[in-house]
């Protein structure tokens, strides 16, 4: 069960009203790579993980997406200013102005609404982590983006924020990764010949061969240097 | 922010796998009248509310639907059985058994993936609540239609909590309209003399006239006296 | 059957084209709270109706919502003005300078094609009412933000017709909830103790308990006195 | 403006229920050649038409297109039967057991919501009127295919009417379209060498060059002796 | 099998970044009428084809039309500049500058992400022949109108070049069409007499009325004088 | 450019027709990790690669997942049949049936349409290997889900094909990664402390804390001894 403390994970405070910026940062409110899609994909893969330690693992950082989703809401919401009024936004969607009357709307930031096909689950441990670490990797692409064009302070310490708790996230995921790396999808990796052929289609120009192909792993903590 | 406690809003249990029943109560989990969307409802359109206590209730019963669709999904899970197996359902999507790994999919019943398209904001307090009030009774009555449909005795205690629920939430959106419905768009009804004309536009037949145009309003349920 | 008169339900002119209000109003065209919307949510909720009168006036109204997408789609046209050209739209969507032709199209303001997931439909009498109560209150609230955005004295006043008109188709569901609110969805509301129990799940603050729930239901105009 | 005669356009009949074929008929309520998609396409290109008689052409057809739209609905109304029962449905979408209440439901036979989407706009009258004529012959073939599903004898007759109503909007569309075929989009046609070569990039094979190209064009059926 | 050769189709180049027509251009990548859509449209439309050598018309066409994607493609990806900033886009989809880090994007100019509803595919091919020359059509007059908005003489030569490819294809779609033209939905036309009324729906006024119906067809080049 | 090889990149063949398993086996063609979305994926990211032999890489494989569509495309055909008749599909879309004429149709399983919302871009190449990284992980378990449910012995021969080629992919790709582990988001890593911290927001339990965070990198298999 999901509680609500009426406290923000964080507090969010912008310097001023700036709509166009508003309609940007929804992006990370309602688009591909952004809270929602988090926390809905967390949730989703959770419920045949065995392992309790992973699924306390997706049930922590999921209910920390939806901590973040709520402090992008109240920053949009923020930023949208005080009066409906389209025309101060200079690109991005308008329907802050049109339809929510200034609430944060569920969509990219050109005005598509979010959608389920976002959401990557398939059961397998190893495929569902990957899943996370790569979603966690383009989330903090998208703040970085996003940090970059904004010069208000407190939205740039906002993003900050939520910029490094992607990146412990995704830590957290490959940490969780390394666990069940001998399992599910990543067991038997290149027996067959298939899988150890390399198809030049584009041409000219070659890449390389597949020698001793590898499946999908990360540094093993315990044999190379410590991460830890 | 938001916090989940692994304990369930309520047990959830099946008498057994019923794959054909488990896509269908998806419907209820990422449909247009599901948890999913009731809980982001209400919380993009808490965001302007000034009113605490109103404010209060909405993340209530967000964090409540929150608990809702966890609870939904968790039977999904456990009606989808043990093994990917298309064909076990009867009708309905299949996506469970093609890609989720038996994880609950975030659709309607038939594979048609959620959307914010089903979410409606205004931030007009009378026209949101509004809207709340008729989301609620489009649940209860999507779940009507999913309790006739199953035997399971489990399931079917499931979804008479789920059905109360939802009223009990009807209800209080009822309560919270009342005190604000002399407010926004509920104002000044009828004014203008095109808001008291009928036109017959679909004949033969005839409905009646406007004579004394009435804003939605409720009556109160201790008084039944006029309200405010 | 449809029949289509030449004349539109109320005479449409604009003072001078304005591509970047057209944008905006597409909004009432192809948007969630829309024109659109509410022809299709009528005509599909009316084909299991048996009384004759209600029948009656979900189809005079889905008629005349047609009539209003028609006068929408006309303003849209003529402020989109006499030649493509996407840089006269400030903000919103520009396909009617790059696909259209200048023609209306069938989307939010922002760009996202109208879907049939803005359509309510529970085939349960006062389900659909208040679901319709709320769609119009949410089409006036929208041509509320849209008036207020606009000079043009010829677009305010169809604005202004419009919006007039959603309060009577309002307030006639609204009397039509009235003869149906002891059916259906609405009847046994709070028999069950989970319908009576408030869930304090965001904290801190408490709203309130339920003691004795009621179902959604509206004054009767000729037995109590009039609200305000 | 529109208006509604409760006639239907052509009487509905069906033998005896049939969910699951009411699904595969949806198909033409709610799909990408459906009749909701054609009413919407010929009202969206109408508006900047000049000609008063191609635009009446629109308009008609427009209207007819709603009147066949309100046929097909009523016809899946009657096949959904008495009882929400989504087993009933061997196979296709099964929304209208789990949220309509046995109305129809606005999508494709496998349950994707209508989207403006399907609708081709581009305000060039041959550019249109080819997207019409294209339009009109989807439609028939997915009337054939739907004919050849079912042995009800009303709901085959049914189909026949439609899908010769079919045939004759196409058949008036190719003859508007002989009135405009030296305007627009198909004018100098082939003056460019780039529009007169043929690029073999799928190999092995050749089709054949082009040496005199033709802008789409229609025989004249006063002029020219009957093709075939 | 697909092989990709890394020389471009035609070379591409930009005079200068622009990302406002950037975003515009990114109507023909990733919009209804763009490249994406036929390559999809004609792959799609090809299993069933018997024809030897209308098959490979249809795939010398589609990976020509990949090649234009590519085209278009690699023109946003120049237009878009050297650096994100949402702000540079006056009008149009801006998530080039929050998400994809300037690399083009599979969209409307207006961020509606491609979906496949834009495909049409029958199998029958006089339908699916009609279904291209009306797709090619439409995707010439999108070009007409981004070259109209544009002064970059290397993006108005290579709109130049899309353009008049597009109207090969189409004369090539025109020339297949009238081989089968006899052929599947096609053939009997006119015979029922539904297929030759005119419904007067839309009045005042009338069009005409079928007399002869004839189904669509071309002008054989070889056999009648050139059309006018 | 693009060129097409009539050959297919693999033979593909079925024993005998099987509409549901054709409806199944529709999820790779035009599901969220099927041949389409991993082409367009790898296209849309390459624009912007410097490396030519990164470029290269991405180019090959995207050109094979166009071979790769082409030859889940034909399989699907094939098992589609002779003859529509939706009831021969006992679960799943029925698309094929209503509309295509028997040919593949570009959407999941359960009949949703491809949608670019599938295509994951960044434009920083840690990020999109990542996704590549897990998109082919999450291919490859759909292809295991899919091998277990069918029996024809040339399906599962061209599955086994198209499962090992992913995993062959992936290989490549988590090869590319190694070598640009150091640069874009992947760069200093947990310097922030927000970086290093642990969220309980799951409770009771706890997974634990992070130390020393690391990014993501995988093993270099020339460096370290073979992962276990």
């Amino acid at each position: 069960m999901f509680k609500h403390d009426k406290n923000l994970l964080e507090m969010v405070r912008v310097e001023r009203p700036n709509p166009t910026y508003a309609a940007m940062l929804t992006e990370q409110l309602g688009g591909p790579h952004g809270e929602l899609k988090a926390a809905m994909q967390y949730i989703s893969q959770s419920f045949r993980i065995k392992d309790p330690m992973i699924k306390d693992l997706f049930m922590d950082i999921a209910s920390e997406e939806l901590g973040h989703m709520e402090m992008v809401a109240t920053a949009v919401n923020l930023l949208n200013g005080h009066e409906v009024d389209a025309q101060s936004v200079q690109s991005g969607h308008i329907e802050s102005h049109v339809v929510t009357g200034l609430n944060p709307y569920l969509s990219s930031a050109s005005g598509a609404p979010w959608t389920a096909a976002y959401v990557d689950v398939t059961g397998d441990l190893p495929a569902d982590l990957l899943s996370n670490i790569a979603a966690e990797q383009r989330a903090k692409v998208v703040y970085e983006y996003l940090h970059r064009q904004i010069n208000d302070r407190h939205v740039r310490r906002m993003i900050d924020f939520l910029l490094n708790r992607e990146e412990a996230h995704n830590t957290l995921f490959r940490e969780a990764f390394t666990k069940v790396q001998n399992t599910g999808s990543n067991m038997d990796w290149g027996v067959d010949k298939d899988a150890r052929l390399y198809f030049n289609l584009s041409k000219p120009g070659k890449y390389f061969d597949l020698s001793s192909p590898q499946a999908p792993s990360f540094q093993n903590p315990d044999q190379t240097s410590p991460q830890n």
